[in-house]
């Protein structure tokens, strides 16, 4: 997967697989926003908000709607969908990020580890006995795979990602440095005096095309395997306690906390600094706004919020007095209530 | 401590200390819930509100409060805390995680450490001068421990673990990946320009039997140190600040922060994403619900809460309109009952 | 910058250049509390509250404003910012923390990496091709540093810190174990089934005097960079998204996240466990409370606060039942103004 720079719009047509409005032999040196695009950089138009902005662009050319055409003066990549174009068109421009396939001389891989074809690992990595590791997949400097873990194909582990053993991850997936699969979950029984360890006998079971963002922590579950499904984006901070099933395609942004087992339906957005409590189901389609807290249950989709709304601290610190006072007010307005309205 | 993997009945009851009752050649080779248990698993009745589901359970035997013995026809390991005996046996059947003891040649240790019998250091692991590490304690691949820090008995450091120097750990601590200890507290001096950078003097002193979950940090002081006492649970991605001081057998649920200089007492439970700011006292026993801010100290054992709690986001909109009114709805509340009510 | 342990009164009055009053002679061999301070340590009276700790300290000199010079004793070191004089000192206390320069044998350097004089590599610490390090900078166990960054002089990164290709820091940077700088930010694209990653293809800046704390996290931009001016300090667990840009001499205390594209001003203090969502624009000099959630731009320098503020979680309980009526109690109220006022 070798990446070059440049590209003629005709060869970007093809490769994205959209309409060419314009001159084939347009070199294309870069994407740049509507606003700071110079002379070789391909732009896009995905909210129509930003229509103005075609008027004053220097991009070459830019990826847009055909019903915008008019408006744009340049080349053009006409598509119904600009932004997943414009998604797939920054991957033909990303750089290659990791040395090419090979274990560094400077790994530790056990013998009986069995590696794939055009398997990379970088330094100071350490793969422990009994991993597997699929072709393409690349393991950065200083990770540490634990016994009888595996990784499918064509997987991405940035520098210092730490892997228990047990831990099971299958392709495509896309792993920040800092990240941590298979820790203990948090589990202690009390006996009076103490809290007594609860060994976390199971794992985790990670699908295909799942990123995982820098520092997020999946632990392991506790009898069974904690799960994330195919397709699942979690951002950087995220923690997902023992026993949770993420679904198909969920979204959980930076900072979000899901505690022991609870299960989060398919194409959900949970959004950043969430937490929802242990032991909950959420549906399918639930969008959670951020720092929300979620402590029941929630069986329909449709958008959640919590939290008071941001104040000057003068106007909030009179509004949460009364906020200590509100069972009170509902009770002499209501006592009011029926001395006027006799109700 | 190796671990086997087969145990009969009659074992178990002897290593837990519970009386048992049944088969007791019958062979257990792992545990599982009721529901998910199959024959050779072993199960547990901790919640009566389960009771029902032994009826069904495919387990070879349950450990159980003998007030439920009546309601089970398997075999039964008998305890007035079924989930403490449960959490013990999940100890006999956690796989050996670690490497035997040595010092692998890959990893860096400085001349002047002293490290007992039976110690274990992994792979690219670096051991600075004059550190202390006990007998049994078992140091992960990649690890980091400055200088004069001391390590005590039968520890668990798993992979990517950083000790700063000067960081004391009792014994039996188990810290797990990404966990930073020992790290500067947050402390500036402001100029009237700039921030000046306080030098932070003191270290981290941590009791036995401490555990602290993936990623969490806890700060070195500034001129004294950041004390955690005896049997504290620390989940992960927590921040403990300069100066805490956190009592014996408190529990600190995921991505909690606690502030420079505050003091917890003893058995105190923080729930999950909890803030407590600084210089504070919050009392013996005290229980924080999830997502809570603490701005004041808390001087009775009790629990406490605090924001607005989920609402579908229509709602909610319309109801934080409102909060930022509430001050004045008070006012008026209070003038009509002097209209109404003549007082 | 080796550090001595031991000076006299008039070596610190001549290195903090402070005024002194007292025996020049006097030996001081560290710095404490007015409370816990013993002989031959030198205080500080910063916050005139502690005026009444004067009279008992047994410190041999204390840093203090000439105003209060009356109250005390002992030796003085006179300056009208005592917190900063004293933050000046605490610098000539702290212990050497790092090796002495030098590239650690085991440590691996790409060929094309350029290292300036003094430069020290801690032991599994990873330079990729073309990264640039200035005089001085040094780089703790186990890092990783991606090809083409750069880091100025006199940096300090602890150990296990990752930094991604293309990240640029100035000079005097301090960053602590388990720091991800340059991270992919978090960007899909949707295309009705699945999320199509929009690779990363900006960089991050760092400018001069940033601390960044241990775990932080900070990504890299979509297309353009993200930006962290001079002076900024960030604590530990910070999540700054792709595209940020912070201002000069910020202060962002711990477990806050910054969602993607919004921009801080300068002198700006966000307190701990905050949520700035995405796109907005801070003005200077904003506070923000802890764990306040800012979901609008903030046009004015000021203090803003979120949450309902902590109650016994019973009493709590009745309120948010009533937060829930809220708008609907609004109205009843205003129905019976109109009765009984007539308007």
């Amino acid at each position: 997967m070798s990446k070059q720079t440049v590209y003629t719009l005709s060869e970007l047509s093809a490769r994205l697989q959209v309409e060419l409005r314009g001159d084939p032999s347009l070199q294309i040196d870069g994407l740049a926003t509507l606003k700071s695009a110079t002379a070789g950089k391909l732009s896009f138009l995905s909210n129509p908000r930003y229509v103005h902005q075609l008027a004053g662009t220097q991009a070459s050319a830019v990826i847009i709607d055909p019903a915008f055409s008019e408006n744009c003066s340049c080349a053009q990549l006409l598509t119904q969908n600009p932004y997943v174009t414009f998604a797939k068109a920054s991957q033909l421009f990303a750089l290659e990020r990791a040395e090419g396939p090979g274990i560094h001389e400077k790994a530790c891989v056990h013998p009986s580890a069995v590696l794939a074809d055009q398997v990379s690992v970088g330094p100071y990595a350490v793969i422990a006995a009994d991993v597997r590791i699929g072709a393409g997949t690349r393991i950065g400097a200083g990770c540490s795979i634990g016994a009888r873990s595996s990784i499918g194909e064509d997987c991405t582990l940035f520098a210092n990602v730490s892997l228990y053993h047990d831990v099971h991850i299958a392709d495509r997936a896309v792993l920040h440095s800092s990240v941590v699969i298979g820790a203990d979950g948090f589990g202690f029984a009390f006996d009076g005096k103490q809290s007594i360890k609860i060994a976390q006998l199971g794992g985790v079971q990670i699908g295909n095309d799942v990123e995982i963002g820098a520092g997020s922590t999946i632990d392991r579950g506790a009898l069974d395997d904690t799960i994330i499904e195919h397709g699942v984006k979690i951002d950087n901070h995220v923690q997902i306690a023992h026993n949770c099933v993420v679904g198909e395609h969920t979204i959980i942004c930076g900072c979000s906390a899901i505690a022991g087992s609870t299960t989060i339906g398919r194409y959900c957005t949970i959004g950043g600094g969430v937490g929802i409590v242990g032991h909950l189901h959420i549906a399918d389609k639930v969008m959670i706004s951020a720092m929300s807290l979620v402590s029941k249950s929630i069986t329909a989709a449709g958008v959640y919020s919590s939290g008071t709304g941001l104040l000057e601290s003068k106007e909030w610190k009179r509004n949460i007095v009364r906020f200590r006072q509100l069972d009170d007010m509902a009770k002499r307005l209501r006592e009011l209530e029926k001395l006027t309205l006799g109700k």
